[in-house]
């Protein structure tokens, strides 16, 4: 589905988007939601972590090592490198997130996994952690044979945009979750704060979409367009 | 990004996905909601119209006019009519369905146009009217120069699915919505309702993800393989 356009361009914007979203991130939880803290007697500034390593952790940095063999011109053995430590580094920080989220919910008595959001999460959590010990094992040590590793690829490029894009939309999800609840509790429909969520939840899925059409789009150099280098 | 596969049965699966859902929100909106009206004093009613209309016309229609490419066996004419068909059905029951929010909102006094839900959904409503009038014009009639349709062709393609994942992942974002403000007027968290909504979101994005695999995957016929059948 290569699409016969250069993908650098696209990933600047990736960059670009990974900034001004990590900004806006911190600004809801610091400024408006009153910071983060681990341990607290104001168990919202537990919460507020969630968003902040959801956000910066599995989708931004998990969004880079997607683009890393698009957006570096660098030899294939290094971007692998790179990919694969980014996406654990993705995949640690969503861990801690979900994990922030319980926290809060078991020190304020709140239920767990009752919303689609939390049945989402937990989906896209254990199928980052399949994929990720998959690609680990097929494509960087021990490493599978030639056959094995050339049909996988394809799989293991749609099977990870599709987690990728299903996280994207549950941070969708989670933004609008918390907002509402916000709302109900009498926070303006259309104030400041419910205008930055709904912004930062744009610049995800813009995110999210930048993304994909860089990898849709030809890397830097000519093996890009096959399969071998994605 | 075509994967070495065939596309007919991953067509069934979207079939039998669309049966299903379609079942699930008229049970939830009919038996748990109260039914369906254009006119009522109990306005709920008229909302009930909105997820029934986007998630079989939008969605599931919409789907299946992704997919027709791969899921007949018949000419490329007539595959490009049923497409163009679906699409513009798809596209009339789900301006009809937004209408209908609006409805319900105007009717109840509630306020319109503040939440992630709606600001996608405008977006999606919007894009996927540009979307199906491009295809129109360039792909049927008047239909333009061989050169801009082939360089249209990958376009028309990422921007279409963009657009249809952007209207699945909004889906799912509409029914957490409508079920977190259920649960905060009492609504049991783990209760049939809240189960039966949860699912057919859940069942939602595999409708997504099987349209999008079907067309990753190789059609009937041997042209398929190329961009030209898509």
């Amino acid at each position: 589905m290569a699409i016969g356009v250069k993908a650098l361009p696209f990933t600047f914007v990736v960059h670009a988007l990974a900034i001004v979203g990590a900004i806006l991130v911190l600004v809801w939880c610091i400024d408006f939601r009153g910071g983060l803290a681990w341990e607290a007697s104001n168990k919202s500034l537990i919460f507020n972590l969630h968003p902040v390593l959801m956000l910066i952790g599995l989708i931004i940095i998990g969004g880079e090592a997607i683009i890393s063999y698009k957006a570096l011109t660098l030899r294939k053995e290094v971007k692998k490198l790179i990919h694969l430590v980014l996406h654990a580094i993705a995949l640690i920080l969503g861990i801690i997130g979900i994990y922030a989220a319980f926290k809060y919910h078991n020190e304020s008595s709140i239920a767990n996994l009752y919303s689609l959001h939390s049945w989402i999460g937990i989906a896209v959590i254990s199928l980052y952690g399949i994929q990720w010990i998959y690609g680990f094992v097929i494509f960087f040590y021990p490493g599978g044979s030639t056959g094995l590793r050339s049909e996988s690829l394809p799989w293991h490029v749609l099977f990870g945009l599709f987690v990728y894009v299903l996280a994207v939309g549950n941070a969708a999800i989670g933004f609008l979750e918390k907002l509402t609840f916000l709302e109900n509790s009498g926070l303006a429909k259309y104030g400041a704060e419910a205008l930055l969520v709904n912004f930062t939840a744009v610049l995800t899925i813009l995110y999210g979409a930048f993304v994909i059409l860089s990898v849709a789009s030809q890397g830097p150099v000519e093996d890009d367009y096959s399969y071998s280098a994605i």
